[in-house]
């Protein structure tokens, strides 16, 4: 079994890898990591937490551990589901999961809370929804409420994503709390994004909204029996008329009343609709690829970074830092000198 | 002077210059970019205006032209200005901008907007605002509206600020539209940092504030002639209660009616204290090494992803992606491989 106590949240933990004998290091951890994703994929939760958190903390072994669970993910839907504040998606994603579970498919949730840490409540109202689906193992439900760090919350979730996906999970959902450019980079990797508006926001809130109109493949427009819910459709409608997408898709706009589980089988069926649309025109393994290609990119960038940060030190980064700030130095030529050696090995 | 019709905006336009002899091209690129830099210096708004183009839009010369600014550069104020939409922040701007003016320091000001292309706002009202203060050369408004591309707007409105602060500008405002952490990401490298806040935007709202408290300065209550002025003011003191900033500092919390030009006076006024808290602590130049800190590190990622991108090439990027997608190969495995490869030369 993999040492939990070897699992330290470090950043440069995963360094100390490479003084150790190549094979006699691979051996052991394969068969430790095997271990771990044997019960992981035999549907352990416990075994799936630790995975879920090995990953996220960049802890010992991270990538050890995805490289051994990418060939089990690919399997999974992935939904990204955003929407403002106070749009009901908590409660939206728990009855579409209690829709997949009918269905006899497991579902795993990821609730990612880009804001801050002042605000418990992404963390409580977890707990809450937790004990509500204890007793359906089927549903794992994961809050990540941590800010961005370095690598960004974008990657780190599409990592946690990967793990639940490799698990077995049927669906996977990311839902994200909130109307930025983070929240667009979480679900923009999503097999399906769901964007969930509501009515009697107001024109400031449509503004916001605006920045997310663009990544929907599904509308959901919820607390739908309140009043402005028609006025929300036509402006969808008329931002729809202005553009049209590359993959030729209209999003398709569904009303729910997630309080009540109105309009659930619906969005469910919405969602489908789309997936067939991508099969149907042979573009699922192109989204894929574009997908990838976006995250290859991200993961390339973190990997030169952290390459860049060893060879610098973290002393010389404060001492670059103080020059800059004196104006002894330009940050411009600064950084094309240190790139350039880096280069160079 | 520098060739505009040389300002393609193309990522790969720099390397150009590689090939080139590098004495002469530095001698007759020196004296090209000395001119342009004295007419902006000396109060040339179309001088100012291309460059600030040429920064934004990373077109050829463009850290030659940041390179050659940067010793003009730290004598300016940079002021962060952020909150919510609807909050009132362009009028609150103006009026501040206007204050500056009576005490005869020039202001530029830097208008964000990461929101999407879809609408049009920021630049309509971008545009009425500018004909406002085209009397006075003073006041110089400049707007970007564009999505963050790779490089990130952070660091493209960083930069932009640099080239307002070298051509004499007194105090550099940025102001962003939103709430999420771009616009955290946008101001955070401001000397001082204003978070605006509105009475009666109800709960939702305060929980997306959040995010934005930890990095005010100073809180200006806008529309306080409205209800609810006072609660605002109470959860800013409730949330200032349950924890102390490193540095110390209390942020004061103004009130200000800025469509009526009230508190502006008191608004500066706080701003000028906390600069002076700053210099009485000894905390300036500890802010500027931190700031240049975070700043240094997003350069060399940047750097270090062209490198990247360069030794690829696209084609491998999609050809990589589409074997990833397949399953045939383990990203994590890849990215470390190529990342090894370049740190080799």
């Amino acid at each position: 079994m993999w040492p939990i106590t070897n699992c330290v949240p470090s950043a440069t933990s995963r360094r100390r890898f490479q003084f150790v004998s190549p094979l006699l290091y691979t051996d052991s951890l394969n068969q430790d990591i095997q271990a771990w994703i044997d019960r992981l994929r035999a549907g352990d939760t416990r075994a799936l937490s630790r995975a879920i958190s090995t990953v996220e903390n960049r802890a010992t072994g991270w990538t050890d551990l995805l490289k051994a669970l990418f060939p089990h993910s690919g399997k999974g839907r992935v939904l990204g589901l955003t929407g403002a504040p106070g749009a009901g998606k908590s409660t939206l994603v728990d009855h579409l999961a209690r829709h997949y579970r009918k269905q006899n498919r497991t579902v795993g949730i990821i609730a990612v809370d880009p804001t801050s840490p002042y605000t418990g409540g992404a963390i409580l109202g977890d707990r809450i929804r937790m004990q509500e689906h204890f007793s359906d193992p089927g549903i794992y439900i994961r809050s990540m409420a941590t800010r961005g760090s370095l690598g960004g919350l974008a990657r780190t979730t599409a990592d946690v994503a990967t793990v639940l996906d490799a698990s077995g999970r049927d669906i996977v959902m990311i839902e994200t709390v909130g109307v930025g450019q983070d929240e667009v980079d979480i679900v923009r990797l999503a097999d399906v994004t769901v964007v969930i508006l509501v009515p009697g926001m107001g024109d400031d809130v449509q503004t916001i909204k605006a920045g997310i109109m663009e990544i929907a493949d599904v509308f959901a427009i919820n607390k739908s029996d309140h009043e402005g819910a028609e006025r929300v459709e036509r402006e969808i409608r008329a931002l729809q008329s202005l553009a049209t997408r590359p993959d030729g898709w209209t999003p398709p706009i569904v009303k729910t009343v997630a309080s009540e589980g109105a309009g659930i089988a619906e969005l469910a069926a919405a969602i489908g609709e789309y997936e067939g649309y991508l099969q149907k025109e042979n573009l699922t393994f192109k989204k894929n690829v574009q997908n990838w290609g976006e995250r290859l990119v991200e993961m390339l960038r973190d990997a030169m970074l952290e390459k860049a940060r060893e060879h610098l030190g973290d002393g010389n980064v404060a001492r670059m830092a103080a020059e800059v700030a004196e104006h002894k130095r330009d940050p411009y030529t600064l950084i094309e000198e240190i790139a350039g050696k880096i280069g160079k090995g």
